[in-house]
């Protein structure tokens, strides 16, 4: 999809002041605020719009759509993938205005919100009133559920809960067009006519701009227990992990630190945790006998693993058990500059393989590479992490990994999307039938294709 | 999407033969066996293919492109929309003798399946290895794995589980230019480019032919639980289950049968029940430990509601429960001869003024209105009864009701969907916006609207 875009004229940018006013950025310090998201890449856009209304975001597409530019809509930044960049130039609508708890629901058991939310403040209002919401990605704290949604994106809990797609109801979307439609439900069950929701749902933003969601809730769990196993290896805690399916347990989260990963926290940590190249955490969660149950059995199970097992029920000491997966991010910054990142799913019987071949393919290159994540749902963030002036050997493992990922009959992305890192892979994974077809919808719903561009494809 | 088709010419039939051989049916006899699903309605076909492969399959598309002639993809025939039939003549193409279960996986919790297997054989080949696939639709003995995925079928266990829709991570799908494509995954998680999966779902045939499924499974509970409360009044049965889901309380089913419904099964068992006029009807599942504890919870919050209050826990006593339950279709049959049923869903709370309503506006117009169903999830059977010449009467009701749904925040259908019978409906749900959307992605998907043509639309 090759398209000219007009830049911003004199003309556009006076119209888009008519519409917002003060919340149309234009100087350069605003500018390359928004030039920036977690991925490595960087694009300046023309200008910002801080829209607070959904009919305020048609404005600008009806406009966006007469004068063909781009427009790129942001939550808080946050996407790894390069997302939220404005590749093409054009104009960044930022969702961070929109960003009410409309209602929360407990006899519904839904909650409507706008997309500016950030994940963490509604996780934390809905279990006020004794409700769960289920998704947790890494990044919670500080993304949005519009970004969320528009990303498709995971977490720990996914093992037990699903992913954001699994509480997505209805959705409020501004499209191409500059029309705002509803589609979905507020109903747990619906089947009138195709499924957009789940076709905007990790659409990336490249389909409509989503100003309001419709999320399903559930009743929060009563209690919470976390095991953490300490191994001498990493395929064994992914085989521990297996037994415990086996025994028909369900955790939560189930996840997984490998050798190079728990040093890294070792280091950043100053102190050696035992002598474990391995850590395997599993939350169990439900009614207190349940749980309790559980926990007994998993404990017969994982004692013939590993080297040292911890129970911890207590929230603080659950805090202590689990602050060494939270450090991952900060202590594997710290041990290599650069880092290729990749969050590659496995059926989970093939993980065990997979993780020995990740070292390997680093190892014969002379790079290392950490894997740890999800091993509940066979998510695996896989990092090769390299000097400055390694970068090609380091894409070299990346197309070997993800090559095998697929093999594997895994798939290249659980969670964080293609956005603009991963769209050379795309092709590797989908056929040129099922690319054409996603073409074809693009097509229907974004004709001037003035969405995201260069966004997936 | 007005189209002219062309008839079967012989040549076209010669062709069908040199793929079909045999299992290309054209006597009046057969064509009449596939005229009828379980709508009111019925259109004869102009042949049946019954093909062996997705190969065969894929060469039966691309005549019927090159031809233009309407290719009707059907299960097991137990559509109650009317979404099987041949409305404009054409080539039915029976899903039936792909019907091999390809492999169950206990690592990896997903199953293989071909279209035509019988959800109730998919159900028990997953239960004898301790695995768990929770989608029930009433009709789950007779219809098909692929039927269900086509129409989105839901199920009492919709509450605690989700519907169809929940379970399907992969499927290979033969496109209307006669492609094999396979979309989706065999993993648990991925954001991949647009969601096809879910968009194949739910769209009755219309977008392509479902070849293989690739679905999720998940441990099975150790142990049930049913609790059985007669009411004196359906609304009561709706607060009742209310304050369940207020204690936090999260049954797998929670089914509600109406004091007609209840007269019906009770005439058609030829004995009293005592004087109830609703009952409820409530499904635990879950460790022992964790059931022993929620039925000790409900039991407190339900005998201040009702009648009498039974509870069951082994397999014998828990079918006697349901017994009502399962007699409802056969019951209501026989105390009317014509009846309009829809499966409307509500939010929770709109439940019991959407029961009164219904209830109501039957009594205005002389007619009876029966409701039961999946209370757990707000989905609600709404039958219309009536004698031969009430049918004006009934349709009224029907759209009174029907436009009360769509007041109340709730949908037109939760798990039949719109096929033939509920068409008219659509854009009282669905805006012009969206409808067009939607249009559109049927035009890429099938631009010569071969597959499935009237259904939906």
């Amino acid at each position: 999809m090759k398209n000219t875009y007009n830049p911003l004229s004199s003309s556009i940018r006076k119209k888009l002041r008519q519409i917002l006013g003060k919340r149309f950025l234009e100087t350069q310090e605003d500018l390359r605020a928004y030039s920036v998201d977690a991925s490595p890449h960087s694009f300046l856009p023309e200008a910002v719009a801080l829209p607070e209304s959904a009919e305020e975001i048609a404005q600008i597409l009806r406009l966006a759509q007469k004068e063909k530019f781009p427009v790129i809509p942001r939550g808080a930044g946050t996407s790894t993938t390069g997302a939220t960049l404005a590749v093409k130039g054009g104009l960044v609508i930022s969702l961070l205005r929109l960003n009410r708890i409309l209602e929360i629901n407990r006899e519904d058991l839904v909650a409507v919100v706008e997309p500016g939310v950030f994940t963490g403040d509604f996780k934390r209002a809905v279990e006020e009133v004794g409700l769960f919401y289920p998704p947790d990605p890494a990044s919670y704290e500080f993304s949005t559920i519009g970004g969320n949604v528009a990303c498709g994106a995971g977490g720990p809990k996914g093992l037990k809960y699903g992913t954001t797609k699994d509480y997505v109801l209805g959705l409020e979307v501004v499209t191409a067009r500059g029309e705002i439609i509803f589609c979905g439900r507020r109903t747990m069950k619906g089947v009138v006519g195709y499924d957009l929701v789940h076709l905007f749902t990790g659409s990336e933003g490249t389909l409509g701009v989503i100003t309001k969601l419709i999320l399903k809730l559930i009743p929060k769990p009563p209690c919470q227990a976390t095991l953490a196993l300490w191994l001498e290896d990493t395929e064994k805690a992914a085989k521990a992990f297996l037994e415990i399916l086996k025994a028909k347990l369900f955790p939560a989260t189930a996840e997984l630190l490998d050798d190079t990963t728990l040093l890294a926290v070792k280091r950043f940590l100053e102190k050696e945790i035992l002598r474990a190249q391995a850590l395997l955490l599993l939350e169990f969660d439900g009614a207190k006998k349940q749980v309790e149950e559980d926990l007994l059995q998993a404990q017969k199970i994982l004692k013939n693993f590993g080297l040292k097992l911890e129970v911890a029920t207590s929230k603080q000491e659950r805090e202590k058990l689990w602050r060494a997966r939270r450090l991952i991010s900060p202590a594997l910054k710290k041990i290599a500059p650069g880092k290729l990142a990749d969050d590659v799913v496995l059926p989970r019987s093939k993980v065990p393989e997979f993780l020995s071949f990740a070292k390997n393919t680093g190892e014969k290159y002379g790079l290392t590479v950490a894997c740890f994540g999800h091993l509940g749902d066979g998510n695996i963030h896989v990092n090769i992490l390299f000097e400055k002036n390694d970068e090609i050997k380091a894409q070299k493992v990346r197309v070997e990994i993800l090559n095998k990922v697929l093999d594997l009959c895994g798939t290249i992305s659980g969670e964080h999307g293609i956005g603009l890192t991963k769209k050379g892979f795309l092709p590797k994974e989908l056929s040129p039938e099922v690319l054409s077809l996603m073409k074809g919808i693009k097509q229907v719903f974004d004709p001037h294709n003035i969405l995201n561009p260069e966004k997936i494809f």
